[in-house]
């Protein structure tokens, strides 16, 4: 290893160590932290944001990278040490851009922001957010600015969740299965529906916190590197090398909230605990981007939990844990009913076949809105035509509408389509799974789930943040990330649940 | 405010806001962290730990000092910003002696010294831990030639944990109080013994839980700012001004534990919650030393929780949680019971009449190691040999003897002192108390706490690190810290109990 290599390392060690010292912070304040420490500890994340965007920044930063450009040409452009330089420079470059004053006026923005969306949104009144909405927007652009020259003003905040995506590219793929989304709603729409009323009963808390524990046990979440606490709001995250631990909620008349979304946050963790340890104190050891790590969270989730082979393994043990809820039904009719398609208002709460249309929607808004096309007053008219255009349905107010996500008052714009982009690459991995591992379905009837783990582990996970996006999707499956999986997958589910 | 004043107050705020990120780092560690993530959390507390220190010892500080040195002279000496100044300087000149180089000697002399320790004290094997102790004894003695010429080789590491003062203060305390609490347990081993049988039954642990969680809510711990958990050693800790939790630990079939060290937390906590807003983000945002620390914890735990008055209301209550347990049993038997004076080899399980001894016998031990005036490896002979001399019974083996303790591991010598001082402050400031509060002892009978608690708010918490200790007891007793409150108070409270 080259003296400046070395040198390297160690600068980006200890940013990792701070990043992972404010990852512990986070999860505190989201799981037990006493209601008065909120404020000391927004001030100490500060700091540490602070310190960690110093360090990174520096200018033995940048004198490092440009000496070991020098390098690099020698080395195998696959390994880690070309990458950890590549992936390194990108960061630098797009951190060193944005001015440290525009770095605390977003601070500021957010914090504003958040504050008036969660007023707005429990009075179901969009003018409260908007004059916050205008001034992220505005910084929004102010941000792409920096970028200048780019294809498309929206492209510079895309690159911060999805490495080398452009906005062209993603409208193009979203272009494609739009119309095959909705045509497939409307034709479910059109047969027998299903009735979910199993899932809507009463289930003790212990009875749903023990059976999800047991399924992300048997998937492979691996316990000495994690845990699970209740919060607000599920999520995962990363304390560090060895410690991924995820978070959910219970509901207690619900089915579908603790279950799905425990293994939503086990897929992502699974995928933390899989990037290699070689990588570990680096800007490598992480997803390559947003969607890459949806792709985990809702294969987990979906593509296994949501699968028939997998409830004809599980079904009967749930039964016995709620022996009263589930008496005389099958396996078939409890398979239909956490399938059942049906338009609804909150993005959150939708099926597998209408998500994408709920992410579609966010995103024409952000780019007309980025663009100037669009007036942020004008959102709530905007959104309700798009959402009865693409679900044949009209949010009834502004709460179950424009301002149930908590994504643009933190001045996410561009995060969204990550989540259908995931949709997608679970699906494109999933038709290459269906190749490589021998009677999947099968195995996971047994409950038979190393497998496939391993299979993640060695093509998604151990590469970190090596390659991008793009780059990682079409080395797996030989084409880049494109709806053609998805919309086969749907179409084949949703033929055989609704007889299409 | 000056403008130095300013700057230097920026950074210590910055500084401080390091180190309670590292609080929570500790609290997460002791609490909920999985196995594994054990590494990446020692290198996060390392860089933090790093960070702080380079930041606290830089130029800039100096400089800083300095300059408001001389403006000080125009300012009220009492005032928090003369204060700060003081103490600031103290901290700096401190940490500004000791090269960077020794601080990472220590580092790995306590990480392998405490591991040795472990293997030593599980295998009851001294030989193991002793070249260990050695190098931190060591360690230590080079410490102290630092801050040559002293007038003890112990004062250096003493002043770390009581700022002001000096082994020869704490000998003559301890030389005062030793054979008036020798010749104590004498005639109590003379007296009718007491049978403590009902504290040892089975009691359950949600019901020893609430009842002591009852309690110091009846104290006036702030739940807002603070919370409860489960630790192998209870600790309190604070994360920041708001922020002050606890952790305890229950036994299923012994009443002790869990209650007394419960109420032993809560006590450090009020103080902790009770230090004045405007010193937070400050080196004032803290106890004046361990031993005015000790002494609230001792207070709440001792004075108030182990006294008549407190269990005439407090009984009642307890037997209602444990009907068949205490049926039966009256007031007096169980307040005998929890006051059971018996010499024990373990200092962490103590009675008031017997504790202090064993403090005194390390401290004499760690001065003579200190001088050079005794060998390290002849440790567990000196120690039988003195155990013996004041307690009357010797201790069976190593494990039960020297290695019981883990802070000689951590190279902390001088720390165990301050326990026994804590003792003792307690019962000073208890005798002003019962002259500034009327009736105490029915007040508390009453279980009206809010007069306690307040006037040490207002005379021990409010002036955070502001006072050295002797100058805070002085102030609040009108005389330094000695032992002849504490003799006081134990002559009355065993006379009475074992009627000598």
């Amino acid at each position: 290893m080259s003296k400046e290599l070395e040198q390297l390392k160690e600068i980006l060690g200890e940013i990792s160590d701070i990043n992972n010292a404010s990852a512990v912070l986070g999860w505190d304040q989201q799981t037990y932290m006493p209601p008065m420490g909120a404020e000391a500890r927004g001030q100490a994340q500060g700091t540490l944001d602070k310190l960690a965007h110093e360090k990174f920044t520096s200018a033995e930063v940048g004198k490092l990278l440009d000496a070991l450009e020098k390098q690099v040409g020698d080395w195998d452009p696959d390994s880690d040490e070309a990458r950890l330089v590549t992936v390194t420079r990108r960061h630098f470059d797009k951190d060193t851009k944005v001015p440290s004053k525009m770095v605390s006026e977003r601070a500021e923005l957010t914090t504003m922001g958040n504050q008036a969306w969660q007023e707005a949104r429990m009075k179901s009144e969009f003018p409260i957010f908007e004059p916050h909405l205008e001034k992220l927007v505005d910084w929004a652009r102010r941000f792409a600015e920096l970028y200048a020259p780019y294809d498309h003003v929206y492209d510079p905040m895309l690159d911060i969740y999805e490495p080398g995506m452009k906005a062209a590219d993603v409208k193009s793929i979203f272009d494609d299965i739009r119309p095959k989304q909705v045509d497939l709603i409307k034709r479910i729409s059109e047969a027998q529906q299903v009735d979910d009323s199993v899932l809507h009963q009463p289930f003790d808390e212990k009875g749903q916190w023990d059976f999800g524990v047991g399924v992300v046990t048997d998937f492979g979440y691996d316990w000495k590197q994690g845990r699970l606490d209740k919060t607000t709001h599920p999520f995962q995250t990363t304390l560090g090398w060895g410690d991924h631990r995820i978070t959910t909620r219970v509901y207690p008349d619900f089915f579908n909230p603790y279950f799905f979304g425990t293994l939503h946050e086990a897929g992502h963790a699974m995928h933390a605990q899989g990037v290699a340890e070689s990588l570990k104190r680096t800007p490598l050891y992480n997803s390559p981007s947003l969607a890459i790590g949806e792709s985990q969270s809702r294969m987990w989730e979906n593509l296994v939990g949501r699968s028939k082979p997998f409830w004809e393994h599980y079904f009967p043990k749930l039964q016995k844990v709620f022996p009263d809820q589930l008496k005389g039904v099958d396996v078939d009719t409890f398979y239909k009913a956490i399938n059942k398609v049906a338009p609804s208002y909150i993005r959150v709460e939708a099926d597998e076949a209408t998500y994408n249309l709920h992410i579609m929607l966010r995103m024409e808004l952000e780019m007309a809105i980025m663009e100037g096309e669009a007036e942020v007053k004008k959102l709530p008219m905007y959104w309700s035509d798009l959402f009865t255009k693409y679900l044949g349905v009209t949010p009834p107010n502004d709460k179950e509408g424009v301002l149930q996500d908590v994504h643009w008052s933190f001045g996410l714009m561009g995060y969204f389509s990550t989540y259908a982009l995931g949709n997608l690459v679970s699906a494109q991995l999933w038709e290459v799974i269906g190749r490589d591992i021998p009677d999947i379905e099968g195995k996971i009837r047994s409950a038979e789930f190393a497998p496939l783990l391993q299979w993640l582990n060695k093509h998604v996970h151990a590469p970190g943040a090596k390659f991008e996006p793009q780059e990682m999707v079409q080395r797996i499956t030989g084409s880049k990330i494109n709806g053609d999986a998805y919309i086969r997958y749907l179409e084949k589910k949703f033929t055989d649940i609704y007889g299409l």
